[in-house]
């Protein structure tokens, strides 16, 4: 018996009245049985939004980021165990390293880009600030904060560790505890990656639980608070979807079904061109990967009629030369069984289903393949003459199946893959930067993904079927109508995003981060060197606070000023050194200082030169020139501590300083932000 | 009758069998009748899809926006005749403001964000690209591109022109033809606005058309391609949502309605405070304006339990000294009727609900309230003694009426809130950062958009019920769970999200925006010089391509240099100025070149210092400073062209320049974006 992990503790019913049987897919073995019955799922929700959201919610960003790299690490040293058991569910060491790898992979991605590009806090902002009010003293932002409620994920067959570990580890990073409810004929792989996770030590508790098992009322329990991700089949998805605590209770749904996939050849491709063969590779991977059991697989070649026929002859040829059918435990099988003798079913009806509306098997066919267990089927091709028979754009063959269109135009092209009706991705071979542009105008509003390949990227492609953490997953129409991943996308929509309206001091306190107009901790030179303020660059992140601000005094600028940088730096535009150019320049009264001696400027003036905490300068971010200086004018700066960012791996971290440089008439001549690197304690270096 | 307007003519049904009456609210007068029976909606949908989408597909981004603001200037012009009309619906003058004004005002905001933060093109960028492959040879990168269809809203009463140009003016910056179906109670004043707009000769044909009367089967011609934003109750949004075409076909489906939103009053408020009279001033008005009938009018007012009596007693006075009730075409009236009979019967059944739910009336209530028609309602306070009684958390009473219930601490407070379970708004009134950030992270994610008020914003806020074009306005649960506005968030929603993949040249080709890796059109100095190449700042818009690359000589930088710079600017920072503390710093080998040197040196390396195209840096982004550089150094900078977009009011427009700085090992040294004014045809200045 699968067992399941609610409220706490491992669990599985005590004498359930139906149980479904896993069998191994190469062997037809049962080895497992799987129930939910009377387990308490009402408990679960609850455990998971008290228990769970307590313990995760005073986490940051970052340090739970951090604890997936802990996992994905602890997963990575018991991954012989993982690829053992993997083997059941038919698929070969390289559908291994797909599911699995992929999973852990995903991890350390999250895990890095949480960090990286997330502030080390438990709000994010999103955009930045509107002023709306015309003296700033109301301003407007967004935040994104956790959903409170559990982040319910509803799990296809095909990736029971990559499938759960890409929903969760956003999920995570976002603060929402995870209930996994897996597809039954691959949950035994799912529960054992779970026991992992648990046993691990690494997670809060309460933040993963696992219902092994069908449970019809799961979203009974659940309300607007929570959110439901389903990967699976159109027709579960619409059931999901259906139900009156999404209609009317206001779940977030989101479902990711299989689609239509296309792979389109350009018509710049010709046999000799290297992107031939990279497309019969494309194409051959997609059906042969976990023996084409992939949402994502190519199921539509759409190539210029011309080369219909060869694009079928290398592509058959490919496969005779390298499908080798067998047991996935064997060294040299290519290509495991479907996951079960019901999947071979269901695809053998849909090759039927293709061919009754108009296709023709031009190579393999629903014909028994091997002797081993009745869960193998033999990749298939299918060519159709018509390539809008409406079978083809609507038949999905879960399975080793593609079928093969000719087209006329690149018009006809982009029309058949839109006739798909909404697609996770479609590939695009081209070489032809025109044929790019029209494909990615044409068809990616059909698509959630566009792969494009080429003799450029042939060989550094990560393929048209695998999805990336880095890019959204997921497509409309057909495709669910979903989104996942996509880096920190894919954490937001486990968070609402708010609008926040109020004055500087209320978007600072709720942000966290200093917002111009609100409270300042001023020094000044004067101040700093009678001692009775403190320069901010000598405050450590112990001490530093977001408000404290260094605000110097006035400088002029003089011509010789100007002339003189112009000739150390060599920038000797127009602006800078001819009167009579300048003046003719619609921006400019006359000659005007360089951008880049202002900013060196403020520099020189809100420095503290002597070592000290602050320990880099790393970059800068949105500067902006709002009023030019000429020769007489004087500038001054005010830099304010506004973001504050210490690394959890690191004996420093990110101080975003707000630069505004002022004229002597207060007019604002400069906006931007200095990026530094600052000890968390002063002592650390020669301070 | 109110007529339609569907495919590219006015039309009513000949011989209705039902139509709905429409009444004057102040008077009770029959003066219009609404049916969309027999109308081909069909062919509507057929129209929009064709001959809309045809029209609107070629113009760009800005170009869409700039015929917003022509659009607004026209029906600014013909204000006066909507105002006329408007008093019908029984809106006062100000009233007509927050509907007719706020309506103008919000394509005015659209268009200038439409132009000043999205590109000049059909394709919008979302996110950076993504390097997918160590070599650089593969990246991926997010577009949105329109979505294929028909943009139909379908509106509530309350504000028949805001409602109706906010979600208009997004769809039309996406390029998406709009249906537009008003409720039937003020749908007059809808058609009349429609009439303005497309008299106005402005819309592209087939960019705007007008259902008015019941058009149940709408759904049924829609599929995933279309977005459906729907504003009003909850009962219609569940039926809607329920439609197979939503359900199965994809229909991408935003719900807006009426929620329990709140205003909660911190603890630290005191009768004395400003807080305090801000407080009741806020809540006044959204009882009064347009008669509270506004799905963000406060519905529930959350104050310390030491306050209920005081906060009851000042509301109830500034009620009764402010309110006249009267035909909103006279000018001492400050309160019209609500907008029917109808109305009133509900509104009065709700304040019965609120009263047998444990409520009770201490100001106005359900008496008839004037004999000029029956739509008027008096504005009405009740107190709850009980501040979880289930009703007040879930009826809503849409007119002016409001409850009052007591908290005895903050975390009391924002459970109250929550208890709406999901609305539009809350304002929080307090001047305690320690209290903002609280209700900040308690109740931030059940609600769409949070109000913080205090003394420093109370005189410069735009309000609690007044959604802004800047936020977005929408909220999870109750309040629908979409979201609409929130600037260009607002006018994603109408396009699809894609990730795209493949090499430099093919993210190129995709986004017109050069992505490195991708083909250049080198000049050096040496072929400048020879006249082999054309520097690209000698290239006005007409002629400069993305890709033109200027690729400089090296410089070598010399302890001399950095010294120097350290004198001038002022910026002796230690690790340009002390050898060994420089050593000391974990990141620098020795005494370091500042990074505004580099940076101002590249200036010298790239400019073409004649007057030219180029007028001006206006700015740079994403600066960072990779590989210190120490004396003994050289840096060459390869400057490219990136993004060019051209403005359509000016004679210039802004060229973004990809900056990449070397050392002579060719190890990446900064990178950052370089922000140019160029004109368009290089004769127009002093060139």
């Amino acid at each position: 018996m699968v067992p399941s992990f609610l409220a706490g503790r491992w669990q599985e019913p005590e004498a359930p009245q139906h149980a479904a049987e896993v069998r191994d897919a190469a062997t037809g073995e049962v080895f497992a049985r799987v129930s939910a019955e009377g387990l308490d799922i009402a408990a679960a929700v609850d455990y998971a939004r008290d228990t769970g959201r307590r313990n995760l919610a005073p986490l940051t960003f970052h340090e739970r980021a951090l604890k997936l790299k802990e996992l994905a690490l602890h997963l990575q040293e018991h991954r012989d165990e993982l690829y053992e058991l993997s083997y059941r569910t038919g698929a070969t060491r390289r559908d291994n390293a797909v599911d699995i790898d992929g999973g852990i992979s995903t991890l350390f991605t999250f895990s890095s880009k949480g960090r990286r590009e997330m502030p080390n806090a438990v709000v994010l902002c999103d955009g930045e600030a509107e002023v709306l009010s015309p003296d700033g003293s109301f301003l407007g932002r967004h935040i994104y904060t956790s959903i409170p409620g559990v982040a319910v994920q509803i799990n296809a067959f095909n990736f029971p560790v990559w499938g759960m570990l890409e929903k969760f580890a956003p999920a995570f990073i976002a603060g929402i505890p995870t209930l996994v409810k897996p597809a039954t004929p691959t949950s035994f792989l799912t529960e054992a990656c779970v026991r992992l996770m648990l046993d691990s030590g690494i997670l809060p508790e309460g933040s993963l639980q696992l219902i092994s098992g069908s449970a019809r009322d799961l979203l009974d329990h659940l309300d607007y608070r929570d959110h439901v991700a389903f990967t699976g089949s159109a027709a579960t998805a619409h059931s999901l979807r259906s139900h009156p605590h999404v209609i009317e209770g206001g779940i977030r749904f989101s479902a990711e079904a299989d689609s239509l996939n296309a792979a389109i050849l350009g018509s710049d491709v010709t046999t000799n061109s290297p992107e031939f063969s990279a497309y019969i590779k494309a194409v051959f991977n997609e059906m042969t990967s976990k023996a084409g059991q992939k949402c994502t697989a190519i199921r539509r070649a759409i190539v210029p009629e011309h080369l219909v026929e060869q694009v079928i002859e290398e592509l058959s040829q490919r496969l005779a030369d390298k499908v080798v059918l067998g047991d996935p435990r064997e060294r040299e099988t290519t290509m495991g069984p479907l996951v079960s003798a019901e999947q071979r079913r269901d695809v053998a009806q849909a090759v039927d289903t293709l061919v009754t509306g108009g296709g023709t098997i031009v190579y393999g066919g629903t014909e028994e393949a091997t002797a081993l267990s009745d869960a193998f089927f033999t990749p298939t091709i299918l060519h159709f003459t018509d390539s809008y028979a409406p079978a083809v754009h609507a038949t999905e063959a879960f399975g080793p199946v593609v079928s093969v269109l000719g087209y006329h135009s690149p018009e006809e092209a982009s029309s058949l893959a839109a006739l798909g009706a909404g697609s996770l991705v479609a590939s695009v071979i081209t070489h032809d930067p025109e044929l790019t542009s029209h494909f990615a105008r044409e068809i990616a509003a059909h698509h959630g993904r566009l792969h494009f390949l080429d003799r450029d990227d042939a060989a550094t492609s990560t393929g048209h079927g695998s999805p990336l953490p880095h890019l959204v997953h997921g497509g409309p129409g057909r495709a669910g109508g979903g989104e996942e991943l996509g880096g920190i996308r894919g954490v937001k929509h486990y968070m609402q995003r708010t609008a926040i309206q109020g004055s500087p001091d209320h978007l600072t306190a709720v942000t966290g981060q200093w917002h111009r107009g609100a409270r300042v901790n001023k020094a000044t030179r004067a101040a700093v060197t009678a001692g009775s303020a403190v320069h901010p660059f000598r405050k450590d992140l112990a001490t530093l606070n977001i408000g404290d601000q260094f605000a110097s005094d006035l400088r002029t600028v003089e011509l010789d000023d100007i002339s003189a940088f112009a000739e150390s730096t060599g920038d000797t535009f127009y602006a800078h050194t001819d009167e009579e150019a300048a003046a003719a320049n619609p921006f400019f009264p006359r000659r005007v200082a360089h951008g880049y001696l202002l900013v060196s400027w403020a520099a020189g003036l809100f420095v503290e030169p002597a070592p000290g905490p602050v320990l880099a300068n790393y970059g800068l971010e949105n500067l902006r020139f709002i009023t030019p200086v000429t020769y007489g004018d004087s500038i001054r700066v005010e830099l304010t501590a506004k973001r504050i960012t210490p690394r959890l791996t690191d004996d420093y971290g990110e101080v975003c300083w707000d630069a505004a440089l002022y004229n002597q008439d207060d007019e604002l001549v400069a906006s931007y932000d200095v990026l530094t690197l600052v000890e968390k304690s002063a002592s650390l270096y020669a301070n």
